[in-house]
């Protein structure tokens, strides 16, 4: 082992450079040790990858446990499924009928009842409608001679084929009836390809469906009775997040820019990063939306929502609330700028800024309590309205902004930085120039355009409000609305006593 | 018939109403003319609802050609599997092998050849390990006696499928490898419940394994050969038209703006509310970016694109693209203000304005170029400087902005609004509030945040030009790359020789 790790002196390799030198070229020997240090980096490399990629999973299950319940609904309903089958030996391996149910599981439970309601119906009915076509069109091939049966087949199957793809791209069905397309078509090929008669194709549907409502009845009795996970639930919550996020982060925001620069320097943690941040959940979360909607009107009543409850409104709702977003995500631009307003002004303004802000933030945040508690709020057009005013007041600040700034100057320092070119009679008026202003009014200008969009998502949401049915809140008007009830069912029912009267009479 | 539609006298319906007076229930009759024309009315409604759905199917066939050959091209894959088997009947029917091939080619074939390599091997890979890990387990069980067997088994599917669903969990997973994760699960569970010998297995595992092979050759050959559609240059498009778009929407905006408004409202057409509305195409394509990126990197070499293509750094474009985007879209809002500044202020600064945004815009088409040609460009690092410029003339023209408008008014008007209070010794000072000019700072506050986010798309672009080894463009240039290689072959030639001939001499 010696032996190999010495310089090698036998064969020299050497170089002639073309300024005259010349250098040896030492072969590199690689010795055992280098090996197993080498071996060694990439085993601890694979390990600490392991490691790390675990420590993530690990994170992920700590952090949603619906997720970790999930899993083990999916291991039980597979357990059931091959339970059934040990017990009741139906089957004679995998290729016979066993195989549907246990596929039918695993390719239809899905994370949420929605979607796994959608696949069933998708599986069932693209099962059904091509199982019904692909028996039609055999018979049809069957009726036409040798000669042309295969041309008929391979031209269904072709024609349809095509057809169904196609329709996957367009988005109406695509959005709904994907799943159920792809089967169509793979149920029809398969019944095409078989060399059965059409009465063999017969028992054989009746096999196939008998197996498959057995793997869908198993995913929507584990999918629905154990900790089950609603999509309308998930929408719902995840737009109530968005907008106590978008809430909480415009407050951050407006805050951080209008305190002490050394303050913030010190103050900013990592959570209060995060929280500035949180508006970029809103920006992303389109398609989660939209496919959550999509699977949530599949779902049957549940908790306070309805078959028909209008889940589209819930779409129109983030949509608006990502309007929001946009813009927090540009005031968060210019609060990053370089340019520094002067303190005086920006102590001025921090009072209407933050109130502004602090209204806009606070009706997202009370239309969040509105979704979470699906009552309608009576304070929200107070709080509209206080908005406004807070609206109205920065703008007057800034109108009167020229005059309050020389008067400030003057009382704070009287310093003259006269801006005018031909200021010759007026020695302590100081003229801010514009650029030193910009930022000011920017932010300014954003947080009236973010007060225009929150009363968009107020309006949003007040159309949820009334499509849904939302309860209304305060206790003397429940009084109301219930004695209302009461008083129209009694007279209802005294309507009721005296046709009957009459009919009997009649 | 006609005694049906007559009004029905013998029984009579009455009902008293609380106020004394009776009402009689006529009995609705309905006439075969009612019926008739409810029907027709519904069958119309129901052909015109078909009408439009064939009417937008045939807008987005004539609008995206490429899938309709995707259709055609499923369809030829579909047939092809099948003449497979009519020429070999190796099969016994629909529960034999044949369906495997069928099967593969359904779930397989995806719009872009990355996609459908990515499932491909998913599924090979998934298929594989399944199968051999269900095999050994299979092994242990039959030699734990009769009584822990289905213990073993059972307990194996449970956890392996809860893992393996927990791990599609996982982002980096649930990118990559979604599909495999479910086939392993699927296959796994499929061999457990399976009552076959061990030797059994290996035969059925090798016809599945030939099975699928075939299928997914023939997904494979039909999708690259055949008008092949890949995700890489999908990616780059989408990339490059997003950028176009952005700019051409940027400069419509800005144009509109300080354009007069008659002419605004007059010239306002379709195409233009399109082009300005452009930039929300970027908005949204996060996810699309995504899975492109995902399955651009299974794709072999094509086109312009090497198999380690950095398909990365497109995202990381999109990324800056969508800030620049943000911006935009909170632009389009504080255009839309109701407030309007002052005539002569929007005169004096629509000049830079419009400069600026021009040349943002110039510098995004140019990047789109750059993108499109795949060749570094050597005017960027000019337009970049000239964009610099732009700012600094428009923070500038902020600055001087109070001297400026004053100018402006007393040669234009001469009217005199004093707004400071004490103005004594002053005619012909005008100083505009700043409530005036709000809409008019925000908007060029903003087309500077634009600017310098237009700088981060630039330096995301370079990045990836420098990752994917772009083109240098000019002439000249290539020429010397051109030389100073040869001259570096040509000096490594001679040193090569040289070398040869001191090994020779040693």
């Amino acid at each position: 082992m010696v032996k190999e790790s010495e310089p090698c002196g036998r064969l020299e390799w050497r170089i002639n450079v073309p300024d005259g030198t010349s250098r040896v070229l030492v072969p590199e020997c690689m010795s055992h040790n280098r090996i197993y240090g080498k071996l060694q980096g990439f085993v601890m490399g694979f390990i600490s990858k392991i490691w790390g990629f675990l420590q993530r999973a690990w994170k992920l299950a700590k952090n949603e446990p619906k997720k970790v319940m999930h899993c083990v609904k999916v291991g039980m309903a597979l357990s059931l499924v091959s339970l059934f089958y040990y017990m009741r030996p139906l089957y004679e391996g995998v290729g016979g009928n066993a195989m549907w149910a246990v596929m039918t599981v695993v390719v239809v439970f899905e994370y949420t009842v929605g979607a796994t309601l959608c696949k069933c119906v998708n599986r069932a009915t693209g099962t059904f409608l091509a199982g019904a076509l692909g028996l039609g069109v055999h018979w049809i091939a069957s009726q036409s001679g040798e000669k042309f049966e295969p041309v008929i087949l391979q031209g269904s199957v072709f024609l349809l084929a095509a057809a169904a793809t196609f329709s996957r791209f367009i988005p109406s069905i695509k959005a709904r009836f994907d799943y159920g397309a792809m089967i169509f078509i793979l149920t029809f090929t398969l019944v095409s390809v078989s060399g059965y008669r059409v009465e063999q194709l017969f028992e054989l549907a009746h096999h196939r469906l008998s197996t498959i409502a057995i793997g869908t009845s198993i995913c929507l009795l584990t999918s629905m009775l154990f900790c089950p996970v609603w999509a309308g639930n998930e929408l719902h919550n995840l737009i109530r997040n968005n907008m106590e996020k978008l809430s909480d982060s415009l407050d951050g925001c407006v805050a951080d820019y209008f305190q002490d620069d050394v303050k913030a320097n010190n103050t900013k943690s990592e959570a209060s990063c995060k929280i500035l941040q949180g508006y970029k959940c809103a920006l992303n979360s389109k398609a989660t939306e939209e496919s959550l909607a999509n699977f949530a009107r599949w779902e049957p009543t549940h908790g306070g929502f309805n078959f028909g409850h209008p889940w589209k409104e819930y779409i129109k709702v983030g949509a608006s609330l990502r309007s929001c977003a946009y813009c927090i995500e540009a005031l968060n631009g210019s609060i990053s700028s370089d340019t520094k307003a002067p303190d005086f002004l920006k102590k001025h303004f921090s009072e209407f800024c933050i109130t502004l802000s602090g209204n806009s933030s606070a009706v997202l945040k009370e239309l969040a309590v509105v979704i979470s508690t699906m009552t309608k709020s009576s304070k929200i057009d107070v709080m509209v309205e206080e908005m406004r005013n807070a609206v109205q007041q920065l703008q007057n600040a800034l109108a009167s902004l020229s005059k309050q700034s020389i008067e400030t100057t003057e009382r704070e320092t009287g310093e003259s930085v006269n801006g005018m070119g031909e200021g010759n009679a007026i020695p302590t008026v100081t003229v801010v120039t514009l650029v030193e202003i910009v930022p000011l009014v920017t932010v300014s200008s954003l947080l009236i355009d973010i007060a225009a969009r929150t009363e968009k998502v107020v309006e949003t949401v007040n159309g949820l409000a009334e499509k849904a049915e939302f309860r209304v809140e305060s206790a003397e008007k429940m009084k109301k609305c219930q004695n209302s009830k009461a008083v129209n069912q009694i007279s209802r029912e005294n309507e009721d006593d005296k046709t009957m009267m009459t009919l009997q009479k009649v």
